[in-house]
């Protein structure tokens, strides 16, 4: 039996809403992932993780194997204990992490053998090693061991790569020891062409994971590249199988992808821009440093009820990022975090009302990625 | 009318427990205030400061006024609502800051003219622009101006300098225009020389300010020399006015402050030693870097049940503080600062039990003191 299941509620075109089923509790969906890289999303409580209506968290498997030690984790009563996060979590295998040691790793047919820049130890990244953090972690959903290739690739090297994809794909299945617990999505690879996109989506889903992802994206090619390759995966994909787009994106990316059957997301962006100043409103972005804040009484979003908007002022919060103070930061965080689940909120209420109404919802948030005007 | 009221609810030789009644409210005392130099206290927001029994914040109108400026914070509303911290305030002035300044200033009888390290600016600091911007700021309690000394100094350097002081603050006191908002505490200066000491407490007693510190402390000296400077002043100061030790200090040194007739104080130390992995628990002091913590299960403190110690193991947190992840400095600041409003909480229970309860108090926290054994 699967450690996940998938109940679709209501659909609008592609677009579906639904309730995920996880070990460790249910997710609204389509749903926004919190990225806590190293065990604890940057400056944010489990409790403030909740009150902005996150209600799953990414964790990154690589990372917490080189540190603090995944067994260390587990004997310590395992991710959900260590971070006091009770909710269901997903580690991404760290796969893309290793990758980008381009000058300290080596690719074999075993794995990735690679130096780590923490500690300067070489260690070997492999399927089998990758399923068994998993588990150790005792994650809800656990990410196979991809090849990540560059953007652009040749037809003939991005063929390659997806038939390696495949191959340590069918060795993460075997590694399980724990599908119960934790559950195992495939990821579709094939670059930016359809044809592989496509192969690939029907080979791995014949494979009959617990669900699946749409990876190798968001590697720095145009929004519309992104979206023409999800628009061409999602048909191949299973119904009532959960469909995760990895990595993206912005809030107006996020409702171009639901629009073309995605369920759940995860990025970097809300809480990495936050803490450069670069805050997300339903009226535009918001570069908290510029001089034109340092009077304003205005919340962040006057239309937000988070926390940080119904306590501070834009003037405060400006002196707190020019001063360095961390509570900035993490007010600044908090805030976007609470505009991306409310973001997840609307499409979910949108949903059920239609095609229309969600296309009208795209075009607000557009809307959202113009700079503030007042 | 005063915009200060102390009413002694108990006493214990000179130790008193008492409520002051502020313009923002009660603050039952022996109180430690939070340090919120530049209008936040680092990493924790409001609601936390509340939460973990904090009634007062203390700031610093010498940072505020160069940066945002004291008048901007007017503007918009006043220091309370630019930090929504709606309990009271106490200012420092700031002087000890200018004077620590000691390349970049020069002092005469009018004030202190410094260069700004922030911003480059020259800026003089003066009795009546001291005063200006702690009212502007819309302040508690206002510090005066104070000329600060180093230690060791001579008895004739510091008669000097105590005098100044006394001079300064009747200009501080001619230059207000709010007393009924702001307060005004008088500072007792007298370096380490007890009749100086006893001499400049009678002169500015009769001064009648609304309350009144213990400055010039806690700058190097042992503990010894701090405690006898306090033990000399406090019998020459009002029993029904506030006292303050300023910048004071580790929990055995405000307990035994508390015993010489000490009301409130402020210090840095249990932010900033969380923020560098020192931990204050009843059993003894932690430093969360020690590999020892690798895998220990137990939160900082078993018997302690702030937010921190319900739902993380010193294992976690030793890997938010060793990867950097600000998560750590926070949950460690929150766990530091609700240890010291415990301390407060134990002294104002203990105080009405009588002496001989205070002094088994004051062995207790001796022990805190000590590395941690287990």
């Amino acid at each position: 039996m699967s450690a996940l299941s998938l109940q679709i509620t209501a659909k609008a075109g592609m677009a579906r809403t639904g309730i995920l089923q996880t070990p460790h509790g249910a997710v609204p969906t389509p749903a926004f992932m919190p990225v806590g890289t190293y065990g604890s999303v940057k400056g944010i409580s489990p409790r403030e993780l909740k009150e902005v209506g996150a209600s799953i968290v990414l964790s990154n498997a690589y990372h917490l194997w080189v540190r603090p030690g995944d067994k260390r984790i587990e004997a310590l009563g395992g991710l959900h204990r260590f971070m006091a996060w009770d909710g269901p979590i997903l580690t991404d295998s760290g796969g893309y992490q290793v990758f980008s040691l381009s000058d300290f790793r080596k690719i074999t047919e075993e794995g990735v053998r690679f130096r780590s820049p923490l500690d300067g130890q070489y260690r070997m990244l492999s399927p089998e090693v990758c399923i068994g953090i998993q588990e150790s972690l005792g994650v809800d959903m656990a990410m196979a061991f991809d090849e990540c290739i560059a953007w652009p690739s040749s037809r003939e090297d991005t063929k390659k790569s997806t038939d390696r994809t495949t191959r340590w794909l069918k060795r993460c299945m075997a590694a399980r020891t724990k599908p119960n617990r934790t559950a195992l999505l495939g990821i579709v690879q094939g670059g930016f062409y359809k044809d592989l996109r496509i192969e690939h989506a029907q080979e791995i889903v014949d494979l009959d994971l617990d669900a699946y992802a749409v990876g190798g994206l968001s590697v720095g090619e145009p929004q519309e590249q992104l979206l023409e390759m999800v628009e061409v995966t999602t048909p191949y994909l299973p119904v009532h199988k959960l469909r995760y787009l990895m990595g993206v994106g912005y809030p107006h990316d996020i409702i171009e992808a639901v629009i073309r059957g995605i369920d759940i997301f995860d990025c970097v962006i809300p809480t990495r821009n936050a803490r450069n100043g670069k805050i997300f409103t339903t009226k535009g972005i918001i570069n908290i440093k510029n001089a034109r804040y340092k009077d304003d009484q205005n919340p962040l979003d006057s239309s937000c009820s988070c926390y940080t908007c119904s306590n501070f002022t834009r003037a405060y919060l400006r002196h707190l990022f020019v001063s360095n103070e961390i509570l900035g930061a993490r007010m600044l965080t908090l805030h976007n975090l609470f505009l991306y689940q409310h973001l997840m909120a609307l499409i979910r209420e949108t949903i059920p009302k239609g095609v229309e109404a969600l296309i009208r919802l795209r075009e607000d948030v557009k809307n959202w990625m113009q700079p503030l005007s007042s």
